[in-house]
């Protein structure tokens, strides 16, 4: 049944890879068709509101939050995607957790090239903690290109001298603008999402020119850790970013970071996408909601 | 709060490390006076039984098992140890899985250097399977030098041909006789437990003059675990063995095998024993059981 489940979700991954030469506006079209058809799961409610000066979503367990917030960025290599096009991924950890989440829409490239991402990352977080939020009730998810905003939110936070969320969940995270890992050349073969050249289009985008070797770009390759949250990383193996994971974890654990590399074989690129179809998919979901339930101190009170 | 706990672990595990030139026996005897400390939960029962020629403790929840089995290797360098020492780790997985669990008595060091050891694995696991227990419903878990025995009891078990158990769940372990991990040297100062040259004496007696690299006694280092089943690698950062644990990791994930690094931060060796004191010990059993839930594919008929 797995292996079976496993040949549908690899399939439907291929049929959207780009071929031919789309426009860009035909590429966000397609992520969007591709994410519309992920399962959104029953109990949570949304609400498009504001935050740090950006729009962003807020899902809520439709029979009320406990005090536990997810600042989740969506993934699409800083280019597509939209809250909505996460909803699945963050309707999950929002079920799972009964926390609340807030999905930022933060600018994308190549409109708006790095830093952008990052500073709007940086606002929301900071709106919240204006907001009155406690940061140890806060957590920073992402996938993909969000789960590298994820972590270079955090990494820019610290540097403002802001207090840190209190743990990271970062799914098949984009680490390493340098595109330097082995898993490059070593997983080309079986990811059917992305190859080395594919995603030097989308980091073109996004870097505009810029070096791709610094902290904020590349934090698996030289971002100082130090006094970083815990940080839960999952990564499938059929995927030329799994050494993106793979390093940021030593990275981490050679920073003295609380850090959990978990890695589930033989399943694509933010596999948890495909929560209610693929086994794997739930399980991970169901380790990141623990692990949320276990560095988050959700309080009764009412925050924010 | 933790931070004191954390010290007075610290401090318990010093006060305990050898000094002077005690005897084997004063050895086991401190050992065994150390672990006696450790907490054992409710709700667990225990028996003496045989499992394969040796004897073994059976734990189970006071309220009857689901269908899963773990057999348990437990720590103490191959040298010392029990069922009985490792007993408040074996009873939490018990407690909080509901499967049953048998600790074997494995033959020890230097009375019977490797492979005793792993012979005497292969032959509880052999008696479970004889006995007509489901290996989907078996998961191996251990700590330390007993963490080592259940990477290398599958090992063999495979190598013999055997169907593999579902999972394997290893606290601290020790992975790499020839002990080359770089934290060798860099935890060397924040190992409350061991130094390199405690472990290369309690190494020297259970190789017994046999050549450390072979995959039976350095898996992290040259093992093939191809087919191996998922693995839950969980480790302190203050660990001489801590990179026991990061190179079996990336090792697993080069085979393609499904796995799970869980690094805690500023704990050390086998905190896990440290449940209802250290709040990171109990949420790494947490992580481990559920890992051990959806992993083992527990079943209400009664097996064996």
């Amino acid at each position: 049944m797995s292996g079976e489940q496993r040949a549908r979700v690899d399939a439907l991954l291929r049929q959207n890879r780009s071929a031919g030469h789309p426009t860009l506006e035909e590429l966000r079209a397609r992520f969007r068709a591709l994410m519309a058809g992920m399962i959104v799961p029953d109990g949570i409610r949304t609400r498009t509101t504001e935050l740090g000066g950006r729009s962003a979503l807020l899902v809520e367990p439709e029979t009320g939050a406990r005090a536990g917030t997810i600042l989740y960025f969506h993934g699409g290599g800083w280019v597509f995607g939209s809250p909505e096009t996460a909803l699945s991924l963050t309707g999950n950890l929002v079920a799972r957790t009964g926390f609340r989440a807030y999905s930022t829409d933060y600018r994308l490239a190549p409109e708006n090239p790095f830093p952008a991402a990052v500073q709007d990352g940086l606002n929301a977080y900071r709106a919240l903690l204006d907001d009155g939020v406690d940061p140890t009730t806060i957590a920073f998810a992402g996938d993909s290109a969000g789960g590298g905003l994820a972590v270079t939110t955090c990494l820019t936070a610290r540097d403002a001298g802001l207090p840190l969320p209190a743990a990271i969940v970062a799914f098949s995270s984009a680490l390493d603008a340098t595109l330097t890992g082995e898993s490059m050349e070593t997983k080309a073969g079986v990811d059917p999402v992305f190859t080395r050249e594919a995603l030097d289009g989308i980091s073109t985008l996004y870097l505009s020119g810029q070096e791709p070797l610094q902290p904020l770009l590349s934090p698996a390759v030289l971002a100082d850790l130090t006094g970083f949250p815990p940080l839960l990383l999952q990564v499938g193996t059929n995927e030329v970013l799994l050494d993106d994971s793979t390093r940021m974890a030593a990275r981490a654990t050679a920073h003295g970071v609380d850090v959990i590399l978990d890695v589930t074989a033989d399943v694509p690129h933010v596999f948890q996408s495909f929560a209610g179809v693929l086994d794997e998919a739930d399980e991970a979901l169901d380790r990141a909601a623990l692990f949320l339930a276990q560095r988050v101190r959700a309080r009764d009170t009412a925050a924010a």
